[in-house]
């Protein structure tokens, strides 16, 4: 199938409703998914999206917070479907704000990078202009410091009521 | 009204045929938008989309495109409407699958960072193991290696006939 084939196909999808009408989680994702054993290892599991698992990064340096689609042998957001690609963007875009909001940021990072884990997740950092690596990426410049328990507490119960509210 | 408006009024015709009947780039994109000083110093304008401005960053190292909507006074991706989301979703899908098939890349880079240009635009680098900077990031890692002339044509001569026909 040619890029022009696979456009029509997508493009003929009706975007202007709303998304979640009539859209369940059974028909985003993959009953076959598995998260990817470096995003396990490097994150703590915050909730489960319609589309995404939303992971936060064990890395107290920055708040970042990785979306994975769970949608099974996807590296690029060009292979999503057009629904879970717009559904992608629905919580990416939902997430940004609430992040945004709640940590008082300069910036939203968002990334969709995977050079070095293939499975499809999108980074999302706030950036700080007083922040370590800024303006910089953050990608790759230090080791990761990771959470300790009263700050993971503490990180949980500032955002953990406002997403559930967004995302109910 | 301008060639340029023109040409983007008449794109965006064709593909407001999929994707809704009543989209035109005038619902789009801001009458008031100019692009940002240093984003033209750093880049060659490819096309008008009908909401984005396709520039090629002018650095030979990797073949990196940036994606400007043209709505003045936005610096996040949820700070456009909903609208406007989708649409940039799908010129930066379509761009992405594009250029991963033009250039053979091993991976697309996808990233809204914007820590020194604050006016929104979306970079889509196409990575190969091989590469310079590989599997880190490319920003700021090293200085913009300018095309010259012959390889500019070579690149825009592989390129814009299947973009024009996607983006069509």
């Amino acid at each position: 199938m040619t890029v022009t084939d696979k456009e029509s196909n997508e493009m003929s999808n009706d975007v202007s409703n709303d998304l979640t009408d009539e859209v369940t989680s059974d028909d985003l994702i993959s009953s076959d998914f598995v998260l990817h054993q470096q995003l396990k290892q490097d994150t703590i599991e915050l909730a489960d999206l319609p589309l995404c698992k939303l992971l936060l990064c064990n890395d107290s340096a920055y708040p970042w917070f990785i979306l994975v689609p769970k949608v099974a042998g996807v590296g690029e957001i060009y292979q999503l479907d057009w629904q879970q690609q717009q559904q992608l963007l629905n919580e990416s875009s939902l997430l940004s704000e609430v992040l945004m909001q709640v940590f008082v940021g300069d910036k939203m990072n968002v990334a969709a990078l995977g050079n070095v884990v293939e499975q499809l997740h999108l980074h999302h950092v706030v950036r700080f202009k007083t922040d370590a690596q800024w303006p910089k990426p953050i990608w790759g410049q230090q080791a990761l410091t990771p959470y300790k328990a009263d700050e993971l507490s503490s990180l949980k119960a500032k955002l953990m009521p406002i997403l559930t509210a967004v995302f109910a």
